[in-house]
């Protein structure tokens, strides 16, 4: 069977949630190398245990992971291993999920697609529903910072197909949303959203 | 009426909150200079809309907040504003709280000291519970970072007596732990840990 034939689609604007078992490997692929995929895990046996952005950053000490590096839940326990990455490592960890009052602010009126609502409908897809909405882990999202602390919206590294693979370090469900910022450049100058896929490997 | 008398003591170790109604300020003195004092503000009515370090990070930009900066919700509404600081300025937004299974990670066996419990304790106090821990405002704590975004727990730069000022700007439940990190840094070399005291004002 190809590796192919297993990728699910992470539709453009939308979530999509998938079961994985302790040991198993996901692999995100940034499909057309231009979209940011917003990605949360949860433990499989405690809605209330998640990966934790600010957990892990004490953990690995870094801004952002680098192969090799292991992401901590709410609980310290690891999570999520990234063991490989065609990308350019570009992942950010500092910024919230856009939801309905960013799109207010940015200017929106009416609906918006967000990615916190995404979260929540692909993790109720799986019978799931949690108390909050962690910081999520921001795949290919470029967020440069300066010496002085200052953070940028930048433009994504990545390139088409390139991917970000991790081991599950205990039973967990993942969640991603192909984030639909169409206002700021994270996505491409251009601001075309567009689909990306993944496989439980 | 002295400012003095209006001071309220953060137990060394312990948590304290308090009510604080839009347009008040909350000063928050670093008495002995080395104490670090984790923030949390809670929306006063609603105990799901609390101060977000990610979405405060999105809005201004920056890994610290300046002297002008207005803190988010969850909800990406203002909740306070830092509008004077004679600390250094340098309040970490990207570490967690420490809490009992952090201490496990450090050698710790047994009970010790933490913010995550001194958060819950200190709202319990005024009636309230919240769903989960969100990331805290680290008054004092220095987290530095380089470059290519290695980060490490500094010691304090805050002198005995320096403060940091907030505006509140909506009316809100306002909450510190000084800090009983006493394995790392971040309180000192020496880890003493020490009171600290806000006031509403």
């Amino acid at each position: 069977m190809s590796a192919a034939a297993d990728l699910v689609t992470i539709p453009a604007r939308r979530g999509k949630a998938a079961r994985v078992r302790k040991g198993q490997h996901v692999r995100v692929v940034n499909t057309h190398g231009t979209q940011v995929v917003d990605t949360w895990a949860v433990c499989a046996t405690d809605p209330a245990e998640w990966m934790s952005m600010e957990a892990s950053r004490a953990w690995f000490l870094k801004l952002r992971a680098a192969v090799g590096d292991t992401f901590l839940t709410n609980q310290r326990r690891p999570i999520l291993t990234l063991v490989e990455d065609t990308s350019g490592i570009c992942h950010d960890t500092l910024m919230a999920a856009c939801d309905l009052p960013r799109y207010r602010l940015l200017g929106v009126e009416g609906h918006h697609d967000n990615c916190r609502d995404n979260l929540h409908a692909a993790l109720r897809e799986l019978g799931l529903t949690i108390a909050a909405t962690p910081s999520p882990l921001n795949l290919f999202m470029n967020i440069p910072w300066t010496p002085e602390g200052a953070l940028s919206w930048g433009e994504p590294v990545s390139t088409p197909g390139s991917h970000a693979r991790f081991r599950a370090e205990m039973d967990l469900v993942i969640a991603f949303s192909a984030c639909p910022q169409d206002i700021l450049p994270i996505n491409g100058r251009a601001g075309v959203i567009r689909d990306a896929h993944f496989a439980v490997e």
